[in-house]
């Protein structure tokens, strides 16, 4: 795959999706954003992808949005990085919600700098990782704007509600230890530690574990955490146990396992799905 | 109570519950799912018992399903730990339903491994401490099967969605530090000190406390945590403290308070609950 | 603004309101209830007023509700902290849903006890901090009646599900360690030095923001904390952002930004409101 703001990589199963705008500290723009959901529907569809590393060139991850319209860069009718013909949607959030729908594991590996959209778009990743060079800010409301890309309705969930509060209302930007702290992320490295690390835990699940069962546990995961009772939860995981249960993936998973040995799953994440996937209505923006 | 997979020992107030298939690791199977069921039943129709501590009998606390089938473990037209006449309802799922509809505390004392069904179960109890023998693991994703038993719902609500996310997706079994530090458990301790600390928890509670008040704010908190607004909230715990205000409950705490002695309260809760008591409809499974 | 039980200071945009019964703890009483409410009122009116801090005069911040009746403290018959007509609505809630509802930041700072209604109706502060002299007690199952305030609905989602269960459950009061530990808190301080933390909070906030992106950003993280999908925050902060985008107050963010100025935002919070907002009916409370 060939991308104007992006490097698009696959080795051993790993994605590695890196921002690719190093002279402007990998910052947010229209080009990014429509390849970013490009990058992710690719992903998507090939089942040589297994995990998703994401990270940035250069000494930043994303500066946030591309600040080079000075005070009209936020200005609906001025800034491109929304999707075409779309003056009242936010570009951000087209991206946090392709990566929430992604069927596969995404790691973020936060290199330096993530401000802005840099970081919101990421919360619904599955798991971040940083250097000691990574620095993260919430900075909407020092910038008179608000926060986007979905980030109300992650934030609280990710960290609790008392730390995004803090992080959103003051607007600052805080180092990896305050990141830490407050549960954005991890773990931390040091800067030519960080990508092994990401690709460590890559390994462990693409060496070890059914790329149907990722797709089913991650829907799981995001779809039940906005449902109202656990019997939500066990209407659709007793259809999904009872697909995956029958199949030569927990055949496999269950062998392998006595005879301790490596699993070799076989189903196609793009091809295999169960009748009952999805099981939600999409949700229309209006 | 006579059963076959458990033993049920009631004495001062606190129901120990011990899965008891030791030569087995205590692995879930079809009596286990249906015994449990029962001494849930049991215990919430028994006044005696104010305080429920489950652990396990010899080295494990619970290694998960069964796998005598090998790899037709998890098919669902041979397997045995469902609820019968039902090919497609998960039977970890008919046990975390149980205990989250629970009138009575629920500690979990985890003496040894806890794995699969054997950890996902236990996610609606109140309050988990460990070993320093205790292990766990999500392992669903090696096995190729899925995350069950309404763990998609519970575990991102207890350890937050990233740490759910690590655990599901690698599927590693990890020790009772990394619980501790992911939020799973809330300590570790000595193998002989786990009992007698589960009991001081256990003690601390029905010493001190009202039955009734403690069947009202378990239902209370479960239900609240699948409310979209704290209005909901509001209008529950007004009729509640309405009903308990005017009891001889809330006298006598009052009383026993200002008068610096342990309380004594009458209320029985499985006779006196409120007219309003279940405030909400049965969720059917289809 | 003159109250009976309170003390309302605004200096430099912050106020400082102090509950202010100190010969009776701060405890909880009508006079009081009422006069939150009021005070959150003009606290909103006033863009004067860009964060408010809440403590307590004295050695206790709120002991809870006043017992000097005894026994019949919580009887609704003769109690006396409800909403006037309203023998079944329980006063700590009205508090609660006020600061719910607040459009400015809200810090507490705990100087001393904090006990039942004392900490529930503070659950809905954005932060809390404690100096080493601040103890809690969620104490309700102790006084025979249950958790208030809409406590149910706040508590799990501020320290997690098990967490909120051992302090419901056991009833105890645990001092400030403990409240660090269990995320209650963000931080604690020697006594003379919990103002000026909470003071430093509120300046880094109000010296550097805008009270427009205040007001959208702290009803977007509540509202969308009870949102069952991420779209639900998309299309509301993608209206937020359109509307602040093309306002002065983001031309002044990113050009102090570029100039490397403190920022001077002009947008007024209770004149300014953008058309969408209030984007929520309001919930009756019957």
């Amino acid at each position: 795959m060939q991308f104007e703001t992006l490097d698009y990589q696959v080795q051993d199963g790993i994605l590695t999706l890196t921002l690719n705008r190093p002279e402007r500290m990998n910052a947010f723009n229209g080009p990014m954003r429509r390849e970013l959901i490009t990058a992710f529907d690719a992903a998507d569809a090939d089942d040589a992808v297994r995990v998703i590393v994401m990270t940035g060139a250069g000494r930043a991850f994303c500066a946030g949005a591309d600040l080079e319209k000075g005070g009209d860069t936020f200005n609906r009718h001025t800034r491109t990085d929304q999707p075409e013909g779309a003056d009242l949607r936010d570009g951000g959030g087209t991206v946090s919600l392709r990566i929430y729908e992604c069927t596969k594991p995404v790691i973020g590996a936060f290199n330096g700098a993530a401000v802005g959209v840099g970081v919101t778009m990421t919360l619904p990743m599955d798991i971040r990782l940083a250097s000691t060079n990574a620095k993260f800010g919430f900075v909407f409301a020092r910038r008179g704007i608000t926060m986007e890309a979905c980030s109300s309705w992650f934030l609280p969930r990710l960290v609790g509600p008392m730390q995004a509060a803090e992080w959103i209302h003051t607007g600052r930007v805080f180092g990896a230890e305050e990141a830490l702290r407050g549960g954005l992320i991890r773990s931390i490295h040091e800067p030519d530690e960080l990508l092994p690390a990401a690709y460590e835990l890559a390994r462990e699940i693409a060496d070890n574990t059914s790329p149907m069962s990722a797709l089913l546990n991650r829907q799981l995961m995001w779809r039940m955490l906005g449902a109202d009772h656990p019997m939500e939860a066990h209407k659709v995981d007793s259809r999904a146990i009872a697909f995956m249960g029958e199949s030569d993936d927990a055949k496999e998973g269950v062998r392998s396992f006595l005879e301790k040995r490596a699993p070799e799953f076989r189903l196609s994440p793009s091809q295999d799905r169960p009748d009952f996937y999805p099981w939600w209505d999409e949700r229309p923006f209006e």
